[in-house]
């Protein structure tokens, strides 16, 4: 069971200011597994290239980010250090939305290592990416 | 010496929405190193919390990645695609500004690596990043 | 189906010098899905300390390495250089020998990343890797 | 002022079974800046080919976790567990040794961050790391 039911999550996700700007919505959090489900609407400021429709990395790898920090704060309860975050780009990403599943490989006492794999709306895999996060509060 | 100059490198980074909508502003371009400086103002919408003056995490991940995409189109003259990208945060973030620094490792002609550090207004290093770009047109 | 068959790969990963000195064996390679499993006995040059069972860090991400060479050269039928390689541990890895089970995140015409997981004789997962590899000739 | 002296690593990195049969030699130990040099010879068993002079990246891996390892070591005064490592490969490593100059980013209460270089004998960066390390005993 997570510390946090799915409510409090999406709660405290909306919180962060730029969570707001990014009108990012935590559709699931799955409470056997911990694995945690994003989507980010598409808008024209996250774009690469005035004349692409594609997401910029930068705001792939934000949502990489928060998707990471949402399964560690769902499982410890409070807001964590992110350490390291590593992000591959696997294809260029475009659609109406981009949906993030992070889902824990390690929730140690001092460290936690999160998977996120980002889909666009035709599920096919745009990037991976990789976390260290500190499980210790303050 | 780069294939680009400080202005059109500018031009060019100005011309991403995403990079509109964060105002960043490219400072300099030093034409024997290949080093780019990069200025990205903080705004509430950068805000981690609501209630903490810091940058989150996602922006900084942001500012490097296109920290490190302008030192590689500086050298080659045109856009291209981050292949991957490593952050580390070292430091709580906060002030009126941001610095990234990124620098050249190897220009190769299929790959790219980028350095980079961020700092802030007090000139300490809050996240340092590695990138790997892909040099290829097309 | 991959380009080289459970034979010539095995054949191709025994001829590097490190590679007959770690004395791994490719036990299984997936033609469908691309994934190869590598198998390295312990021993005590392994070590990470003479008086604990464990298998050395360094002994474990070169491990990852040769696993993820293993899938991207069983797809394009030659060697290829890696580009970056990320481990992270998730806990002492002891016992008689570890298994590493790689599979293909992506194979591009440039770039292919791949995943790794690598098990104890317990089958828990004490570290995982990923690796972006050019598959150019040459 | 690093907690052990440049006898004392050298000491304490001989110990690992793994080090002594690689021969790796701690050259320099910095009191002030805290950066360390380790030095690996060539030997037929790294080669990753046996008609190619150049050393396995696996053997370069091993030789960053390591040297990271030693800075982090020579600060805390004890071994310390790597949480995570990446390596980027530059080019080609030959020749009749290899040189790692590893350096502090952050020693922190929690977490240090290592940055290595690892130069060929004609002093060409070959292959950069950069790891985590904890820097809690125990």
């Amino acid at each position: 069971m997570t510390a946090l039911s799915l409510d409090a999550l999406a709660g405290d996700v909306a919180l962060a200011p730029l969570h707001a700007w990014l009108k990012v919505k935590v559709l699931e959090l799955d409470g056997t597994s911990g694995s945690v489900t994003v989507e980010l609407p598409f808008r024209d400021e996250f774009r690469r290239a005035p004349d692409r429709p594609e997401f910029h990395g930068g705001i792939i790898s934000a949502l990489i980010d928060l998707a990471g920090h949402a399964v560690v704060a769902a499982q410890v309860g409070h807001g964590v250090p992110t350490i390291d975050l590593r992000v591959d780009y696997l294809r260029m990403a475009a659609g109406t939305h981009l949906k993030a599943v992070a889902r824990p490989v390690k929730i140690g006492r001092t460290i936690a290592v999160i998977d996120v794999q980002v889909f666009d709306p035709e599920n096919r895999v745009v990037a991976v990416g990789r976390g260290a996060f500190s499980t210790r509060q303050g």
